[in-house]
């Protein structure tokens, strides 16, 4: 089901040469996904310790049954009262006097403690992204993953396009949606936007009551979660009469779309696949309506590295996993999403979604 | 619905007493739950500033719509790039030079770009549980609302015992169990645990397709979300014979339950009502396999303040609502957990969920 064992065995590699690299013996890992993708393993309460020579799970008594089983190759320790106790006996066997740690997912009292735990004879470093930046390229695995994903995405998708009519409401179909993809043994990568009518102009519309009604707009924008592996796509379902506002939003939406995936080659700034698709909106004068990032990477996070926003003067490389989703919304009217998911290989953008419609 | 204003000018006024009590003229919240509480609205990357005669809502495009619409009396604020650029504006408004930030949620990372953004002419201030003091203490809109949650709890326990039967998986039960409850408006305050057989020895088992056998013991663990607030309790379904060892662990964990209840009262040192229970497992020889806290406080979030571990020297107070759930797990074999749901009243603990049987 998992990953094997030797992908992991790579990634752990990869990561020991990039702290190598950095200088660091050691590296106290707090970020579940970040965990889950160094050992195929998932829980909460848990840390990952990785140096030069060991790798050891770090849990507690919740996990440790479970963990014992499921990481193979990795010793599981068990904590009681301090983890971060754990920690410093650890480091002190391997007689090592440095530590680093992620300070995205390091709370400043969390901070505090560990200082406290490691006392004068273990300094801390800080490190940000380290995990998230091998993350981003996703390996075979997690590209066929991903699709698996996709497939039941696709599946729902059809069921969907025979399910949404006028009379349904929101809560209806997200219902209909839940069980349809759980029953197939996968769960949601997000709690699933339904939003119809003037609802769809909610960028993150929260399930009500409401009926749909003819000539309605739906936004449906969901995800499937399998084995930890997400999926992210938006469709739009047009009850009926489709107005020319509708159809000349939805057609430049499309557009931009496109755009930006034609400029999303490896090597490219990530702001540069962001201006493709805002500035072709702008020319049609619908980027004032489009106020959030034109994408995100996609893996065992829902989002991921990269955030594909004006802002980010990374550049996109082969194996990044990416949505592109421009969008307007017009309050008290409607609300377009074209989003979908593409994989960057050293061709350009290949859409992984495209065809589920 | 959700809580009326006053409710929540009450809140941000005791909230203000104790910032003025601690010297403190602005707090920057941004843990969700907290905001909620204080707000009575929620979405993410969202912030909440309140200062001696301010309140104020930063958002950003995704939410700036509902906030608008939901946040009615608190002045909703629109940030585009950065909310602390939007903090430091405000602040500088106020001519306030010293803000506090919740250290438990604000990552270290988080703290870096707030003092870059904060300059030399604004300090910070770390604290630790102020709103979370505040929640430990439940108002009466708040415990009428867990009240909600646990009559769709019992909805819910009363479908189930018409359902759970030997031939239907854990899976089976769980959407069908989904489905009830959302059906109804509600959510999940968790993933739902059904746990079968061997599988109910693991204290956080996920939901596999497991069939339940005749004699099977099924250990099922849920919670309703209504309108924010939580419910969270165990039930055990024993399908066909009872064995004199389920019996007894079980009847053992009922009395352990009751002892703890028992010594729940105002003013007693919470660690004292974790020792009754675990000393009367103790006494059976069954406390090794009792390796968790003793429960939780239940309100916004499924675990909040007060803890309830061998820990915690705070004490009890009326309003507190808690968790009790000793539990037995023995690998391989079986696990039982008893757990209900208490209100500490000035006359003692209250179990709010012992009619759900």
């Amino acid at each position: 089901m998992y990953p094997a064992n030797s992908a992991m065995t790579t990634r752990i590699n990869k990561l020991r040469a990039l702290l190598k690299a950095e200088g660091l013996r050691a590296f106290f890992i707090s970020h579940q996904p970040n965990i889950r993708y160094l050992t195929g393993f998932n829980a909460e309460d848990s840390w990952l310790l990785v140096t030069a020579r060991h790798a050891v799970y770090i849990t507690d008594f919740r996990y440790v049954l479970e963990a014992s089983a499921g990481l193979k190759g990795i010793p599981v320790k068990l904590y009681t009262r301090s983890a971060y106790a754990t920690l410093v006996e650890l480091l002190k066997k391997e007689r090592i006097s440095r530590v680093a740690i992620e300070e995205q997912h390091t709370s400043v009292a969390q901070l505090g403690a560990l200082k406290k735990a490691l006392g004068t004879s273990i300094k801390l470093t800080l490190v940000c992204g380290i995990v998230e930046k091998l993350r981003e390229i996703k390996d075979e695995q997690e590209i066929s993953l991903i699709k698996g994903a996709l497939r039941v995405h696709e599946e729902s998708y059809r069921y969907l396009r025979r399910l949404v009519r006028p009379g349904l409401s929101e809560l209806d179909v997200c219902l209909k949606l839940e069980h349809f993809v759980k029953s197939r043994g996968c769960g949601f990568s997000f709690d699933p936007i339904v939003a119809s009518g003037p609802n769809s102009a909610y960028p993150h519309a929260k399930v009500t009551r409401r009926t749909f009604a003819r000539n309605d707009v739906v936004l449906i924008d969901w995800g499937i979660d399998l084995n930890g592996y997400k999926s992210d796509l938006t469709r739009m379902f047009f009850l009926g009469r489709i107005s020319k506002l509708i159809r000349t939003v939805n057609d430049t939406l499309v557009v931009a779309q496109q755009r930006a995936a034609l400029a999303a080659q490896p090597n490219v700034p990530i702001a540069q696949v962001d201006y493709q698709a805002r500035n072709y909106l702008e020319k049609h004068k619908l980027a004032k309506y489009f106020g959030h990032a034109l994408g995100h990477g996609v893996g065992l996070e829902i989002h991921e590295s990269p955030r594909l926003a004006a802002s980010n003067r990374a550049l996109l490389k082969p194996g990044m996993v990416i949505t592109l989703e421009p969008a307007v919304y017009l309050p008290g009217k409607f609300g377009i999403r074209i989003e979908d998911m593409f994989l960057v290989t050293v061709k350009g953008a290949r859409n992984l979604s495209g065809h589920i419609s």
